[in-house]
């Protein structure tokens, strides 16, 4: 509940220029859009420029469809992630000007760009089949007004691959390092540099992986200090962490 | 076993009306109809007018029409829940003044109307996913005989969309929660208004919500007084046992 | 947020009575008291005369002390939970007037009787090492108000011990039915009458019990309708939502 | 290693019938079949009339078939359980003498019949889902010689369809209690009766049924006596052991 | 509910020997002793010599000793499992006759022995520290009167040494298969003698051995037939269904 | 490995300063150092002035001392953490400037003060008894030079608690959201405001909580974006993570 | 890192022949071949002729391809495993001399063979399901450079089976013992011979096997000694392991 | 069973030395010691010099005495492991001559010195707090007559350090990798070196490390080839896994 819109409306009946039931009314409707199946909440986008975000997993092919119609008129930037091919297909259909990574299964409307900070965000993956989740980190950063560098297939396995680019990684402001399996490139990178790191645990792996909670639990668990965790596959949270950590101002 | 059943077997042994052996095989002859792969309870439809209800999931299509066949017999209300595409096409077939709902995945046949509660039984969902679920306790509970409210996608990541409904929560006599990821919800309620919350978690979610286990176990250890917890994605029992508190007579 | 509170201030306010950055001030200090580690939350024991509540475990002996002194100042009734006999010593020291269960690790300090319901709540235990919690489900039920019955070791090894206590919780408003190892007792209960079932696992038991995991997951996965469940040996809750059931008027 | 077996091994060596050189690859040859990708156990169907059985899961179609072909030339009795549509129709083929439950998932080749036994097995199942699992264990019990009865859908949350049957139970020599969810049957009954009871957890449930794991926990921690337990959905397994029970001589 | 208890009854009603109050009182008083915590359940054996069980754990000692005095009133055998030392302390103080077993942490009190089976019960251990469940195993075998056979420390790491055991196996009617960490010990059993096994894991172990999981998971998965299971570390249980099945009758 | 370190040897081998064999015995030598059954990491103390950090759990007492003696010879401040009462007493008798935190489990010695940041650290807290896990955190963080707020006790039960702190933590750079049980407060704040936030679970709970893993999955699946998360319990690593944020430069 | 490399390097540097910003360069540069969404590693391949590997699950049809084309250049042999049907129809296309291994899911290309050992590496199945980790076992190992022994379906329940086959595996330098549902046969064939044995649990079984779990606990918990484990399903990595052991020299 | 065991005593009866009655009480008859809790297997220690092996943990201080001092009959070397300190007290009195390592928790009796070996092992520890069970594998693998080089604290968070022995660990023929939290060394070291990696996950952590399950599904799933496991903590196995590896003749 933002604190000045409080404010505001206790200021405008100590004026008299409103009234008690008007005031609690006002309270009550804090900007958000009811569509019916959801309330769509627009107070970020509408206070600095932030995309809207749909999350599309789980929800209706028809009810994403109206969530970013309802969107579009707010005339705001558009994320929306984890959409199938049939989503993106009838949103491109409706919105021609969005982008559709199908890697990154996400559609990125852009209304109006927004400043690229100076400071860059670095996001690694300790193997090719971590791309997925990196591409969805990236698009994410990217539509967040964020600097991407972007180093894949640098794992622990084979580590003079990471040395080879580990002064790229450490002229970031914050790192998302993103792995299955063992998980253990987060660590290795966190003993090395000192900036932030957002490891991100990935379900690439099978047996023992059980669909990444061994990458999870190693994270979670990591000797190296420093660093904190997402959800598995959760490239779009580390990005949009990493982009609150980049926005920083002293 | 039902005490009255009992005592009038009892007496008419005792008046001399009826014969030890008789009575021993009446004993064994609660109301129920055999139809071979099943044996269907009707003893609480029979004595309330409640649905008799078919759980479909793990049911073959023809067990699931067979019992519904069974039941119309015995002109009650039918609740048919977790019913497939194809169980819903033959049952309407046979029975055309039955009710699908696609998304509750339910079907309805009511044969009389039970008389509607004054009190009503408020359904809270965190999020549009929760949609399906939500659907079903809407659908029991009204085939119950209850007046329903139904707010939909009032999670906790956007408050104020929850602050906005909050009054008309308050005004049921019993409120379902419905929350997957983390199932916050149902804290946040129950810490705000003073009903009881019937906790529901769900199977929204991914990696690190193992198919509801986050969110069962969040609203479980939940440090908010008076949260019960059902089943994940289980909105029938959530209605059902709504329904329970809703009619309960001073 | 209490709504009347918030209306009055908004009156005040319109009325010029009060100034925004009084009532400012105001919104943000709804009844707690801070005592530094802790912020005792009183407006519900403020509102409806129901007694405070301290839960005892994980905290020091000296917050629990401290925590019952702050709340004796504000004449109210007092109950504690998962107190230690330290904790019990202590306070019994400074408040003679306190009742020790400790067998349910309670404390209660009645400051004033509230007034006892008609209707009852049934507490039901699958076997004597129950007893625990059930005594905090009854001590925490007669707190809040509720005239409570105990039927202990009814568990369906022997299910003819439960035959013979069926009555009495059939003529409760609601019932708790408490069991550890296979925790099937509630689902046969459910079984048998129409009321609403509260089932709180046990953590007794050993090997596949893990700690009333078997119990927990028998309960929420119950074939009878209209089961809700509470954390593992949470007396305290489960008497708790069942008093929210009991005092529910029509 | 069969007793008997070796001791001929050893006389004839003794007798100087055999040179030490033989004994020892004798010795090494106790009857198995080596169809290369499987070395088929026959020394068991040889010895006491059983049939031989293949186990279909987790085998390629064309493993079964070789196996069956394999096993067809020993003129024994043939058991094959989880077997595929594709599976049948092929073995069907080959074999016309065959008999497919589809539901059971079987087929079974009788060549020559087993002797019943005078005492009975009792199937019993929690609910109509079960069904699958019930006739895998009826299939399988009565290839091994069982008289059978079965008796569906008594599960305790009508627990008055239980005692309509129990005499029925209570007359076989040995029972197999099959419930998914909270799995409270094989507790129930076996607080009834008092023959042994291998209780068969059911993959029936959803949610926190974790996929049958809920029914295998409250099975192991029953509160009954005598209750033991196979593997989830383990309808043969569960059979095979009744079996040995019910042919067990005094 | 014993079926002639009931029949008995009706008889007398029947007859005019008895009024229906007073046979409904006494359908709800089929035998047991309610001593306000506990209520004892004594139809067995009243009926058939087998001894009352007292089950020690998460019982206070108090508990248990008030129940084994209500029981003495029986004179009926008693067994008390899991005792803790001052348990066993107390209760021989009470009744010097009583025969406690340290390493089973059992109690028995023998008021008339019972005939003891022709035919035995092999117990068998995989190691050393599977001890305490054979002991618990073996005294409750031999309190329900059957002849026992305690093979210990033959696991498959050294496999010689169950071969020179395994004819003292064989010749046993049922088998109960002790073992811990891998729990392998039952399949190999299994697939070499054909008499029913009950396998009882063990929490001997660490690590991966999670308190008894591992092994429970084994022998729950075991490709060997006829395998049935009980909870981890329940010698008695075991002990109980392999009695009835070496009590069975043709 | 510290690239300008590499270079520098480097450097003094291209202009003769140094021989081949000198300069991979120098690669092999960066700075730590080894006292046998421990290495002590210090290029990161030695060039920033961060204090040095021993964890002092699962080491024996000897071991934590020997590490902080031969960490008082390089003359830099020394943190450590999970310290037993015993060690602390050692080591303060060795070093008696230290600071010890029974509540944090923690020593400090400042051998030389860090400046402190401008902007702040919010550590806010769920619950009385999450004040360990808090007091780990706080001293961590200023140890590392950082201003900090400690919020306690407002977890979502009682919501206005929160409100009434709102404007403190989002006067922050960034916040350590510490909670045990349902672990739903660090949603709650990131959904109002918008700093970057790290979550712990705690290992307040009992039952389903199962030692912190219901507060853990929470925080992990959070409906909220930005939630980052570190181990149970693990202020230390939460507050060094923040501390990387709070000193990043634009 | 290799030693000899940076020798190399230094040496080249000390003698005047580089400079340090070339060596510093070529520090970072040891053999990789970066192709964009994969760094591929063939510096062990370059120097020991040992195949380069691609572990194709996860990956997708393009990537692999891909990579394998630009292994094709190197002029090596190429082992692929986990290839999907797609995957192996396009190699196949670009790279006719491939060896397609449906059953083992693996493609290998063999540009010069490598010399065969003269000991070999036994692989045991315990049952006829285990044959795809087998032949992935087998393919690796044979593409290593290793003599292979393939024996299958020897598990316990049929013990005999393996006695006829234990020389076989005694006369091998290593074994990889691969088994499903409760994994013992590792556990026996360490017991009977003393060479290292690798132990492979697979996902073959159902219900308690929950994919795998059981066999790779019981592994980890066996009893006899010696015994390794690698990952559920891992025939790959188990034949690497084992060509490792095989390849040592005294 | 020992081949040439059997072989020769089929010789004997075939040269008419034994009969057959005396030939089978000898092959069951190889060599074991049955002490009656205990049948002490020492087939493979009078074979080849190895130590007989005692696992303490589970056992109670009389039974290890007792097969202690059963074992020093056979005048061969003794190894016991994870002996509590009564245990080391009693037999230390009994045999001074033993040598109690406090921190591995093992004593060693050595009769007659084995032959050390010429290749070593190498065993490598991530932290510290890793010691015990580095000792147990160090005493284990001496006591096997391998040469042992123990390296320790040289995990991922300061990975120069590991750096600075890499070239000891690559002059050992087998490693021993030892590592709790997280566990990510033995990937690196394995992508760094080309020996046999036996990787030993440790329970050293807390919260979501699970008593070294994090640890060890991390090993489980190493991206690095030529990995294998054993259980948490067991450094005994390792060591004797090791011990097999580095005596292996070509």
């Amino acid at each position: 509940m933002n604190k000045s819109s409080i404010r505001y409306i206790l200021e405008a009946l100590e004026k008299g220029e409103m009234k008690a039931d008007d005031a609690l009314i006002k309270l009550k409707n804090l900007p958000f859009t009811d569509i019916g199946h959801t309330k769509i909440d627009n107070h970020r986008s509408l206070r600095n420029g932030y995309p809207e975000v749909i999350y599309g997993e789980h929800k209706t092919t028809q009810q994403v469809v109206d969530i970013f119609q309802a969107m579009l008129k707010n005339q705001s930037n558009i994320l929306a992630t984890r959409v199938s091919g049939e989503m993106a297909a009838m949103i491109t259909c409706i919105c021609p000007a969005v982008t559709h990574n199908a890697v990154a299964r996400t559609l990125f409307f852009e209304h109006e760009p927004l400043p690229e900070t100076k400071s860059s965000i670095a996001i690694v993956t300790a193997g090719t089949a971590d791309q997925p989740v990196a591409e969805e980190a990236k698009v994410t950063a990217q539509a967040l007004g964020n600097r991407v560098n972007l180093i894949s297939d640098v794992g622990v396995a084979g580590i003079h691959r990471l040395f080879a680019c580990i002064d790229v990684i450490r002229d970031a402001r914050v790192a998302i390092v993103i792995a299955g399996m063992e998980g253990a490139l987060a660590s290795v990178i966190a003993g090395l540099i000192e900036i932030p790191i957002i490891a991100v645990p990935t379900s690439v792996g099978y047996g023992a992986s059980f669909g990444g909670l061994s990458a999870l639990l190693a994270m979670l668990t990591s000797c190296a200090n420093g660093v904190t965790v997402v959800n598995i596959d959760n490239g779009f949270g580390a990005a949009f962490a990493a982009s609150q950590i980049n926005h920083l101002k002293m």
